[in-house]
């Protein structure tokens, strides 16, 4: 939409934001927008990014928007963790990387369970692993047609992370979460949205243009109204949100540090690469 | 129904009930009908329906029926509660008023919590505010496809009660309890029954026979053993719905006694009576 | 399918799988496969069937399978609790073999919530009381289009078990569960599905061959991470289902041992055997 464009004509220079290389943050219309900007690379979350966003964040928490956007630029939503963070990495520095990058996952999550207004997720095309697990710690989801869901952990060796193992059993049942977080099943739009996963799907063709003029229409409500319903809301889970979050992270520590687990990883990227 | 144009020809002078002046209550074929009685004003709940309401479940829970219903009389089920319970008030009087509102409001869920018996929802038209939030505690929920499901309260600088906070997101999820509770989303019968707060939709056509037939069917079942089986379901959720309660009215004190919501209410109330 | 014809050729023989009189148990592919064996009588559970499927369990969460499957030979899934168990007693000594009984339910019960790799049950056809409430306790349900899905423990004095007091509400929320599992509405494979407690309904022309395609698929992922993700996932709710399960037994064991419930069950078997 026009709105859009011209927000990202002055990306914030007045605004005393921080400078960031992964994403675009903007502010208008009480509307606090993150977007995801490493289009080229589908968005991947590599490690600057992670930082970046928990800055963002952090900064949205105290601004005057009366709500706060997550979204991705160009086609992708986030491919998620950005597996080639350790592709450069001599074989025995990879495991003190991937700790640290785990402890780094863990407050990046933390962010989310915390975040004290509406946060709302404009999934503009396919999400991958740890972009789908958080979207459980979101108060709203919206969703192109042509997005979709996917968290193929296992193959990798990895397990579910971003609260999932306990968001989407609440949300979804045990028996849809399972086939989806261990075994993998990618959904479409329409079937997230069926499951709870996603509030509403939209033809990707007027997405953005009906998505934004809800949340501009939202955005007018009373922001201290909707800040404290939001707590009524999600405080009552926090303190359980976050015993998860350390819970998922510290298994994902015994496995990702395994042989087996660098291996899977490794032999995806050299896949990959060959294609 | 013809059983039910009877039922109120005849109501239930010889069974000792009390007198009530905004409901119907009448017993028979094994159900307590509790109808709300105040169609010209959309069956709005003013003090008064309170206090009937608490009286009319309190004589359920220990008359002969097997399952109690609640309806309501005329084209709405109810628009929720009466905003206009304030408009006669002197200023000054206004937050002491509110405040025992507020009371009693809280006195009347615990009541909704602690019911022992089956009870039932016959939502026959469109539902507003606290006749909305108060379904999660319903055990069953039947909407005509009239039906409408309504909670607009950032807009009135209000929060969400009934124990919504916490059903809600237990029902439907949080991102599209969310949109509903706090952005004032509303659904239609269809779309609460996708999400689990209504259980089945009926044509209005045929929606008082094909509900009546069945609810009588159900009332035929052994009372004492519908009775323990809710027990088993719901009894473990009590304490907590009682916290949540207790915890929703006292973050609505917080913010009803403030100036701003009563000029929020004063405002909407003002622009109504000008139409 | 071809596969499966050859694996009830050639019943284990060779695995030290103890003897089964009630079921076929067999392992390959990475998948044990328990399937009930009482065709002719709907695969009733007796006494003798839960006593088999607890050790059949026990041995599969100790093989080198993947994933285990619970599935039925026949028409049906499994017609619940063979309640002819207790045609053949003396009046006198019913009440001591329902006593007994239900420790058995609850012990196999047990097994379930403790099963530590993915568990999918495999609905080939309809499926009644506990075949129905124990599905809250599966990783995967997977359902042909012919199966259905009803828990009449009402009309016989019973209340619910399996844990569905307490799994069925959060799958489906509290209103779908109360008229399933107290009024004993019978459901679709469709809407068992829209509600969650189905993962995915498949045509019955072609369910068993899309079944074991994809469930061959899931058990090539490395078995150790998917046992450790159904953990993350089910763990934290151990402890609360295994009191669920001794506080659902005990209140069966209130309402069994009473003479109304034993009258009920005498009048259903009766009538039955007068069709």
């Amino acid at each position: 939409s026009s709105s859009e464009s011209s927000s990202q004509g002055k990306p914030g220079a007045d605004r005393e934001q921080p400078r960031y290389e992964t994403l675009v943050v903007t502010s208008e219309d009480g509307i606090t927008k993150i977007m995801l900007n490493r289009p080229t690379k589908k968005n991947a979350v590599n490690l600057q990014m992670y930082q970046e966003i928990i800055l963002a964040l952090k900064a949205a928490s105290q601004d005057d928007s009366t709500i706060t956007v997550l979204t991705g630029n160009g086609d992708y939503y986030s491919s998620g963790n950005d597996l080639t963070n350790f592709t450069n990495t001599p074989p025995g520095e990879i495991q003190e990387k991937a700790k640290n990058s785990l402890i780094l996952v863990r407050e990046f999550v933390g962010c989310f369970i915390d975040f004290p207004k509406p946060l709302i997720a404009v999934v503009n095309g396919p999400a991958v692993g740890i972009a789908v697990t958080l979207l459980g710690l979101f108060d709203i989801v919206y969703a192109s047609d042509r997005a979709t869901f996917h968290t193929p952990f296992s193959r990798l060796g990895l397990h579910p992370e971003g609260c999932s193992s306990y968001t989407f059993p609440k949300i979804m049942g045990p028996t849809k979460a399972t086939e989806m977080l261990i075994f993998g099943k990618k959904l479409t739009a329409e079937e997230a949205c069926a499951q709870g996963l996603v509030t509403e799907v939209f033809p990707d063709r007027t997405f953005q243009k009906e998505v934004w003029t809800r949340l501009k229409a939202y955005a007018k409500l009373p922001s201290n109204v909707l800040r404290i319903s939001k707590q009524v809301i999600r405080n009552r889970e926090k303190e359980k949100l976050h015993s998860v979050n350390v819970e998922e992270s510290s298994v994902l520590q015994g496995t990702v540090l395994s042989d087996e687990a660098v291996n899977a990883v490794m032999n995806f990227l050299s896949k990959r690469a060959k294609l």
